[in-house]
């Protein structure tokens, strides 16, 4: 499996051909902050969930949550949509805060009734096919076009993304994916710092994106394929990651004057004067060199280059659009 | 050099090995808190740093840091004990909190005077032949008596361990160490979550300690050979990742009110009724089953277990003694 992928250059490591490179080379903010607008792409207001908390000591606490492309989790983010056009987490509240973990937000009571129409979906729906057979044709697509580079200036190495959770990682349309076995159609969302995940019981029960949560620690990557991811958090999430944490187990609030009132939760098209967002194309040669830069730091500050980096300390960079 | 990492069973994996054990197995939660108390090892009260900050919403809050056994960093270690012996940060201040990376704490005005006879350390001190020998001693001996075991209970899987920023990873003595090149002695420690490091300016300065932060994100890896590492948060943590971020600059408190001041930082030794510290020995066996379990979720939450873990997901246990 390795050897596909590293024939695709998702995992093959080149330290000595980096280091090779400029001795003082920018900085990956400097790298994001030159990318050319056409580097950039604009997320549709439509795939953004918008979570506005109660005030906080500095006043407002909006979470600008991205929501994930079809076909990947595709049953409970249309759940998701539902329950935000039904304002259905209006007056619902964040009830977990586990540190290094995560924030757990939805219906505390457990009682409210969901919105018609909810749909069910199974753990298969937790890897997919169809999403592997797109990055497989987008690795291949690129692995050509770089070869085609070749010729000009020279290419950003490919970073080292040697992962214990997956034969390789790769990013797809803005969003990073772990490669299980591409023979099987074998590939998922990964949980990195940022991810919105579904909450639920023991298995089978898959949950139905009612109850959600977000990662505030270490990229729990156990949780992959266990859980469904639906999204990240594209800003705001210092609002759920500094809150006080839950002294009950797993984190929850003990006190009800604990839990943090949720003012609304809306699709993107819905709210007023919402920016646009953007994300640093991931098949653009910026993000190529910016992943290099995070794999290997040239800038001043630092000695030694890595030489590679996990999946998860690759974050995509998000911007509001340049007016 | 992967290859002496399988033969020493670091990164070897061998998940249907994992699988093929008992299918709903204890959470790693359970095998720690049935953990014999001869597999655990107290930390002596001389290397402890307590921090008590001012008290916050909840009341007190201390943030007891262990500090890294002789001869990692050693340099910068014996600077915090000077430190903390003439009460230096006493006073001083939290005054920086970057999401998804650091809290720091020091001399705001960055004139405070330090102690006479501060060590000065080079880059050098980063990595650690002695501590490389010193664990492939430890590799060796733990791998002869692992296959004198076979004959009896099974040993747990070893986790995958594939790391993109070394060769591979081995905790001794209860620090989680990443492997560059057993050859040449180079070995380093991660900068997993809670990890305590020491701020620097430009290289080629590597800091004196004075200037500390602790990691309250996903691990910053790309920061390792390129900072000391001089030790980890066993408790309180989150006094620290909880703080409000900074908005300034690498999130530096903008306002000088913001800062959270520091009452005390000292030697354990120093403090009345200090509870007593334990780690799960980690070449113990409950540590293996542990650490499989990390890799291998079998408890009923869990539908796919992933196979390996990343050194920084695999934490080592700490609790205070049971009196």
């Amino acid at each position: 499996m390795k050897r596909l992928l590293f024939a695709l250059g998702i995992a093959a490591c080149s330290i000595s051909a980096s280091i090779a490179q400029t001795p003082t080379a920018p900085s990956p903010g400097e790298i994001v902050a030159a990318a050319p607008a056409t580097d950039w792409t604009t997320i549709a207001a439509s795939d953004l969930l918008v979570m506005d908390l109660v005030p906080g000591p500095r006043g407002p606490r909006r979470v600008v949550i991205q929501l994930m492309p079809v076909p990947i989790s595709a049953g409970w983010v249309r759940n998701i949509r539902k329950l935000a056009d039904a304002g259905w987490w209006d007056g619902t509240s964040i009830n977990r805060v586990q540190d290094n973990y995560v924030v757990q937000w939805g219906d505390a009571t457990e009682k409210k009734p969901l919105p018609d129409a909810m749909e069910t979906m199974t753990e298969a729906d937790y890897v997919s096919p169809a999403v592997a057979k797109a990055l497989l044709d987008h690795m291949i697509l690129q692995a050509t076009r770089d070869n085609g580079h070749s010729a000009g200036k020279p290419e950003p190495s490919k970073p080292d993304m040697a992962d214990a959770y997956a034969a390789g990682g790769a990013f797809l349309n803005g969003w990073p994916l772990a490669i299980g076995s591409v023979q099987q159609g074998n590939t998922w969302p990964v949980h990195c710092y940022g991810m919105v995940g579904v909450g639920r019981n023991l298995s089978p029960d898959t949950g139905s994106g009612a109850e959600l949560y977000a990662v505030i620690g270490h990229a729990p990557r156990h949780l992959d394929r266990n859980i469904a991811l639906v999204g990240r958090v594209i800003e705001g999430i210092e609002h759920l990651s500094s809150l006080l944490r839950g002294t009950g187990p797993l984190g929850f609030y003990e006190k009800e004057e604990e839990r943090v009132p949720i003012l609304s939760a809306r699709i993107g098209t819905e709210i007023a004067d919402l920016p646009t967002f953007e994300y640093l194309s991931t098949d653009s040669r910026s993000f190529a060199t910016y992943a290099d830069a995070r794999a290997n730091r040239r800038d001043p500050f630092f000695i030694r280059p890595a030489g590679g980096a996990d999946i998860c300390n690759i974050p995509v960079p998000m911007r509001r659009a340049v007016p």
